[in-house]
């Protein structure tokens, strides 16, 4: 059992004593660091730093915390936010017809490896509905046509509010969202793009692949911007292909990193560890 | 000591007997094959062979071998090509005013790894000169300005006759060539790009990955055509990078990258595995 | 759909004229070579090949095919196997309490990656049973003890034999198989080990790999031989660690690896490309 | 051109208050902090940290800061070590025949990759005078024999103390040191064995690579401590090999193991990112 933690994530403009005053407000009011990272970007001069802490002898609650520390805060000009490791997030896996991502998911979930809970799936398909029952999990079948897009939205609007959603998942969920779902949860939606981003944006990337003759393929995890394929890039990896590698090839060795990137985003996100600035992230782990 | 080889690789539509038909050759005329590797691309029905056999106990020399597999390569309108191994190829290095790849190079031939004639670097730039001199390898300086492009690639045309090159490495050589050079040595021009084509096609691509914040960076080996970056790939590489790197550490390991997958596009080139095909390569090894 | 093809694996003494009988045998009755793969060992004058060639079209069937061939065969001294696209091997998956190799054993199986029957499922432990139950497979509990285990392996046998297994897995079951099991099935037992063998034989390996200090984990696919993790590699993998990396983080990052290594050798198995020599194999690919 | 910065680096039991009073120290005492890492093993309570920070803008200099720190580091039980960046490491190589990592690190060196100076090179053969003396370095033949390896380690440990070495490279020397050297330079000799340790421990690594058949080759570079290939390891990596692969293919992948590894386990080095715990290393990086 982990001890109860807190987890302070911040960024501001870098300046002399930051990491001094807010380690030294963590010792005053008696709190044990457990993992402290930070960095400063030189050429922007840019501070981000994330530190997780035990509770258990502090001289603050769980409510007192941030109070207090908006003193500090303040005289930096952070931006900062405050999270308890007894309080995981709600995620809403989002899913077309491609199980693999979604399975993933449930069963890093299952084995503890991503701290979450996840309250409902929805799919513009029905296919996916068996495995949802099989994690006990609720489903939401909400098919997406030429002319119900905006009202379909609107319904995963009201459910991610209804079930207080922090982060939205989109496991090869293949629809584009609209700016209305977009602008709602800047930073809060994560999407699979199959390909070494920005290599082979939009549609059909491992078609792409094949056609380009390129040598390895990737996968890319990335916050959802309102332009295609261009949000904050959070994870990447890629695999050696082949002249033998046809198409199918491709898809087929191409899940296995859609799976790992995601997950491994996924969990960096619920842990708080992803900062973003600008178009770039910023990963401390 | 190696025996003595004949290797013969073949491009042709793709049919029933063309593998026997070809070993059934070399076995008829009493050679071993020491390594054989065949593609059939069964979407376009194209079909690729390198093999590569020994010479001694054959009961025909290098001088009639050719002849007599014209009447085998007709039959399944063959392109093909024989090389022997005591042939090594003869190569023209080009560079600017980076060392580190041009040092590769150099070194892997002087230790074994890469079996090939240098007889001579090319630089638009004087600085390389005394790493030329170290390795005992003519070194010529063609200077390219506004005005006298079109003279000084006459001159590097000039130059890959007169010594009878058979390919042409530009290790980092920063300037980009003319159709007349890119024409006249079709496939014979390997170039290394500093990034994971496609992405990041053009100059500067540390700058720009280190802008669109991606999470790997990657270099490119490719046969140089007309399209800018767009040739058929031979090798490709990626390596991880986060938010700590700025652009110079980009540089920095992108070094490494470069070395790497050129030394290794070059190599699977000396030893006549690269077949190309539209714009894609079959690396056969 | 496929069509229906054949694919021969053939092990003998090196010499000349071996490709040219093969595939001459295949042309004179009208076989499409699809994928043909060879290899010689030169340090040891060995030969190896796999070839797979479509039926339609030849002037034998399934069943005349093998004593066909059987004369080539003869003349070279070959070890050699016939196997047909259209009867996909039996698999029996034995596991343990853990579920990650597996799941993914059977996801891979229903999405048409590992072309296989897994007529049943066989532990320890009774943990796995939902599991075996969702996807509709049997399963058998078979508990060891102390005093049962000759028993137990006796049982095990009469499944495989009952069932036609060809190929048994032994996803993350942690018994060590007596030579009585061993021997039945000479490579046709896979195991998944979870380190870079031959570093941390025996238990526990990444708590051994903690101690250490390594800074790369990996996961070994392998034949079982009587020797405990001496038998022939089929697949490695690895992946980074650090000193961030507690135990539970690399039983944690190993997962990946144990699942992807696994899927890889049983794959290359499933298609009949693994053939073994001596210690080592040969994986045509 | 880099600001003169300190490095300052930590090791002490974990407990309550440590960074901020490092931090506060330094912000205190006007210091701008470029940058910080820290690592709690929370298993053994023990804590590791590196700061780097700006001397420009304090009110302490070179020769005060020391001072002023022990009486924090007191307070902890630190052991410490402080580091200025305008004096770059002094590095003696050693080496035998094999000129790969030899070029590497004075390639590196020379492009700035490697902060270093590099007083001398010893070898026990003759062969590499000339690349030193390419590069201007002085170069020190001490053959070993049978009966004078005590005597010529007593001139290495002379020319080493002669030249105030901080870090001795073993660039493939391939005599094992005495414990003489061993103990009087403790985590001051980097080595870089040509396997994947622990597998493969001693002499011909790649050979007993071949003959267990593995699908991967590694290298590792670690401090020499008096048990061969036991010191804690610094770096690691690994390249997929296969069975087409000769021992001589095995030597030859394995040099660009070996040539990437050493440079990273040198450059964290050099940089004061190792500390070394027990057997094992924290790379603050």
């Amino acid at each position: 059992m982990q001890p109860l933690s807190g987890i302070l994530t911040i960024s501001c403009p870098d300046r002399k004593g930051i990491v001094a005053s807010v380690t030294s407000f963590l010792a005053q009011h008696g709190a044990n660091i457990l993992e402290a990272n930070q960095h400063s970007d030189l050429a922007d001069k840019a501070f981000f730093m994330r530190v997780q802490f035990e509770l258990d002898g502090m001289d603050l609650d769980r409510d007192t915390i941030g109070p207090a520390f908006a003193e500090v805060a303040g005289s930096f000009e952070m931006q900062w936010q405050l999270h308890f490791s007894d309080r995981p997030k709600r995620m809403a896996i989002l899913v077309s017809r491609l199980d693999h991502c979604l399975y993933d998911l449930l069963l890093r979930q299952k084995a503890g490896e991503l701290v979450a809970e996840i309250p409902l799936i929805i799919s513009n398909h029905p296919d996916m509905e068996p495995v949802a029952h099989n994690f006990g999990i609720p489903y939401y079948h909400l098919p997406v046509g030429k002319t119900n897009r905006a009202e379909q939205e609107a319904k995963i609007a009201a459910l991610v509010e209804e079930h207080q959603i922090d982060v939205i998942i989109l496991a090869r969920y293949m629809q584009v969202l609209t700016p209305f779902l977009v602008q709602k949860y800047p930073n809060r939606i994560i999407n699979i793009h199959h390909s070494f981003l920005p290599a082979f944006v939009g549609g059909r990337p491992y078609h792409q692949a094949y056609e380009r003759g390129v040598k390895m393929i990737g996968a890319t995890s990335h916050y959802v911007t309102e332009e295609l394929d261009q949000g904050p890039i959070i994870a990447q990896d890629v695999t050696q292909v082949s002249h033998r590698d046809s198409v199918e090839d491709l898809i087929r060795k191409g899940r296995d990193l859609e799976r790992l990137v995601l997950a491994r985003a996924v969990r960096a996100h619920l842990e708080d560890r992803v900062l973003t600035y600008g178009r770039r992230t910023i990963v401390l782990e």
